[in-house]
């Protein structure tokens, strides 16, 4: 999916939310459990329940990848299963040397059909330039959501920029608007701001809003470009807004009501 | 496997040789292909040829990432294969928010049951404590072999230290030489002292020696302590020296080379 796709199913969907796809054993409802595959089952659910108020979708690989083999097979039927005009997102944080990362990029997009993937920066250009393909997006690190982001990410360089402004500044010169996004945290919304005045036209992807505490105003305020820009997740809030029979009816009322509020910051923004 | 293992395995064995499992179904000997499970068969025959020069064996998940849910069982057959006094390290490079992190130690340590795991560390401590277990490795890449490794690890923070010497600095106080290793590039040979000093008891796994340019000698005169503290691994030298119905025989030949090569500069260091 290109930009121009992506910015129009924004548009018509009045909303930049991307559900993230965490589904553990221990947490989903008790009557998928007796199903053959539960993973699945219940991320079929989720998608039917919240399509229509999301632009993307983001499978957390960490997830799938505990259950061993099996679920990678419950992972390649959910991304079969999401709608085409929804990206899906590949939250792997991958990178390694140039041959490696290629073999990434194949795995990503090619074997399991992602549009996009989330990469790790600190091994530098040639683990991530492979990445890098027409109508693909290469999701990279910038400043992430979590506590240990100020460990590394926010140590101030002799350049007078921080690791994570380098990272950005670097990186974005490698991509470009059409093939390259950034992960900036919710978290962090005192850094969006400057952020999105070094790159004024890069999408970010946000995650940290609810479970994590980072506000949806503050992000959209700091954030907004004039084609949106922003892709804001949430993951457990949504998908474990409910734990019964009824968790897709849950789901779909959490979602929308996040829809609700991009819909009234993008009127307010005169953007739809 | 513990530390105090692994130092007396390399003593028996006379070798810090780590091989790099990366099967590529366009380079493992044609003849293979006809098998069920081709990955498989060529790791179990390098693994036959080569165990008796080899303490540690180094799958590169990415290569069986590539070929969907049955790489993993490939992956899973590999390592229930390696001999149990043989250290087996996911080179996975993952790295994520603490809970995800963990989910990550769960897969290598637990489902596939991997004595040490590569990790990325931007993302800072809550990324990297969740894979710190007793008897278990986190091995954290510090100065990286590849080209890349000089556009955000060699930047100079304003503390005077670079980069991977903060990264190598802070993570070494989250865990200890009991738990924590760090990738260190054999091409970065110049590097390599200094970074001996600055942790002298920890090991280090270096790849980079073969292909990508790197000397045995020279990252052993820089690299060695009092404990070894060395993980050279070799992966195309050794699993593709041969490509034909004797590549077992080939791939024998080229770890025993190193590990006489090793064995000598064990003899010289009086460490053996």
């Amino acid at each position: 999916m290109n930009r121009k796709q992506l910015i129009e199913q924004i548009k018509i969907k009045k909303s930049f939310l991307c559900v993230g796809l965490d589904p553990d054993l221990d947490k989903i409802p008790s009557h998928l459990l007796e199903l053959e595959d539960p993973i699945f089952e219940f991320n079929k659910v989720i998608i039917d329940a919240t399509h229509q108020f999301a632009v993307a979708y983001k499978p957390n690989i960490a997830f799938f990848e505990l259950l061993g083999p099996s679920g990678w097979q419950s992972l390649k039927k959910t991304i079969d299963y999401i709608p085409k005009n929804i990206l899906t997102i590949a939250d792997a944080k991958r990178g390694d040397i140039g041959n490696t990362s290629n073999y990434y990029a194949r795995t990503f997009y090619d074997t399991y059909g992602f549009d996009a993937i989330t990469i790790a920066p600190y091994m530098g250009s040639d683990s991530v330039t492979p990445f890098l393909r027409d109508d693909k997006w290469a999701i990279v690190l910038g400043l992430t959501s979590n506590s240990g982001a100020m460990d590394f990410q926010n140590q101030l360089l002799q350049s007078g920029l921080k690791v994570y402004e380098q990272v950005i500044q670097t990186c974005s010169q490698w991509g470009s608007e059409e093939n390259m996004m950034f992960v900036i945290g919710a978290t962090q919304e005192k850094y969006i701001s400057d952020i999105r005045k070094s790159i004024p036209n890069h999408f970010f992807l946000v995650p940290g809003v609810g479970a994590q505490g980072g506000s949806l105003k503050a992000v959209a305020d700091a954030g907004l470009n004039k084609d949106i820009g922003l892709l804001i997740n949430s993951s457990r809030g949504i998908i474990y807004a409910g734990n019964d029979q009824d968790f897709g009816l849950k789901a779909q009322e959490a979602a929308k009501e996040i829809q609700l509020e991009m819909e009234s910051v993008l009127l307010k923004s005169g953007l739809i």
